[in-house]
């Protein structure tokens, strides 16, 4: 009888108060402010919303440094992070950028953008360069919605033909405070209704 | 001096037009719809937008079935996929629901909500129960916003002090075109941070 109380409705689960569970997640450092000031901040709140316009939101703290900084320049990038890019993702993630210059304290590369006047990140395989469109105040977090303005991919993850070799590069993802590789291949996009090839009769032998 | 002109700003990488590369990100299977008249829909471009009140956003082109549905109703629930559930994953991402039961064609289990009308994955270990605060049109895709209701979290990812064992449960995840297990954990949340426990000093042999 106990039992049945606490699962009326679906059986197999029990009921929680909200909290944030969706995951995995990408953990991204993003880069704000100009080649001079300039900060990075980690953040998990971060995904597309459209493909086109390409667009990304991230949601950042009103008290954090970089919230300040975004909001006054209207500029961000995201810079997707590696296995190798993990403790420095994670360090820009519980430090604050008020007292400490985090290129210098993690090593990473300040390099020049394209199109926005913020750094990104030279060691990660692709920073995405974005002008803020909104803010949208949610409580906890604002969330800013950005156009993609282009694609900042290293040349180690782009073959001849042109094509990116994305999840070649080591990408790391976090999960309910953890950080791993991306494991096993489990499929790709549209494979479960993929026609398997025919397999070669053997005519020769038949015939 | 090609090389330069191709490279004038960040050394290490090409400059590509605007595109979704933002990755790995979660694949959703997003329940709508109520207990007779369901549908399942997948969602990569789906995230967490805010810690308290916890909010999710999830993006879904117009001319989807599931889009007439959740703007209909104002639920749905983000049904967390294991690597068991990727085929049923990527099958609901290609089929239209308008045509196709996809709780009969994948065999999943339809199974009773807590606090919203429509149906969760009994096999997927986490639902996030969510009713839309706001949909913002952006392009391709609108973005709902939705408060977190509550949480469905399967018996099988709690043990016995109620902590939630979420990534020992198979979590699968989207990158790009593919779909990936979890793989190899590379730290915890403030591991950069954190002091390495004092090595015990051996005063009994000094001593």
């Amino acid at each position: 009888m106990k039992r049945e109380e606490k699962h009326t409705r679906c059986p197999e689960k029990k009921c929680f108060n909200p909290g944030n569970l969706l995951y995995p997640l990408p953990a991204v450092m993003v880069t704000c402010g100009d080649m001079e000031r300039s900060n990075i901040i980690t953040v998990a709140w971060a995904g597309t919303v459209c493909s086109d316009p390409a667009m990304v939101s991230i949601s950042i703290r009103p008290e954090r440094y970089s919230h300040g900084i975004i909001s006054s320049t209207g500029e961000f990038a995201v810079n997707l992070v590696t296995r190798k890019l993990i403790r420095a993702t994670d360090l820009c993630g519980v430090i604050s950028g008020r007292n400490t210059d985090k290129f210098r304290e993690t090593g990473l590369t300040k390099a020049q953008a394209f199109k926005v006047s913020c750094p990104v990140i030279a060691e990660s395989p692709v920073s995405i360069e974005c002008r803020v469109q909104k803010i949208v105040k949610l409580g906890t977090h604002d969330m800013f919605l950005a156009r993609v303005l282009c694609l900042d991919v290293s040349e180690a993850v782009i073959d001849r033909t042109g094509k990116f070799l994305l999840n070649s590069s080591g990408l790391a993802v976090y999960s309910h405070g953890e950080y791993f590789s991306l494991g096993e291949k489990l499929g790709s996009f549209g494979y479960s209704i993929r026609k398997k090839p025919k397999k070669k009769t053997d005519k020769k032998r038949r015939g």
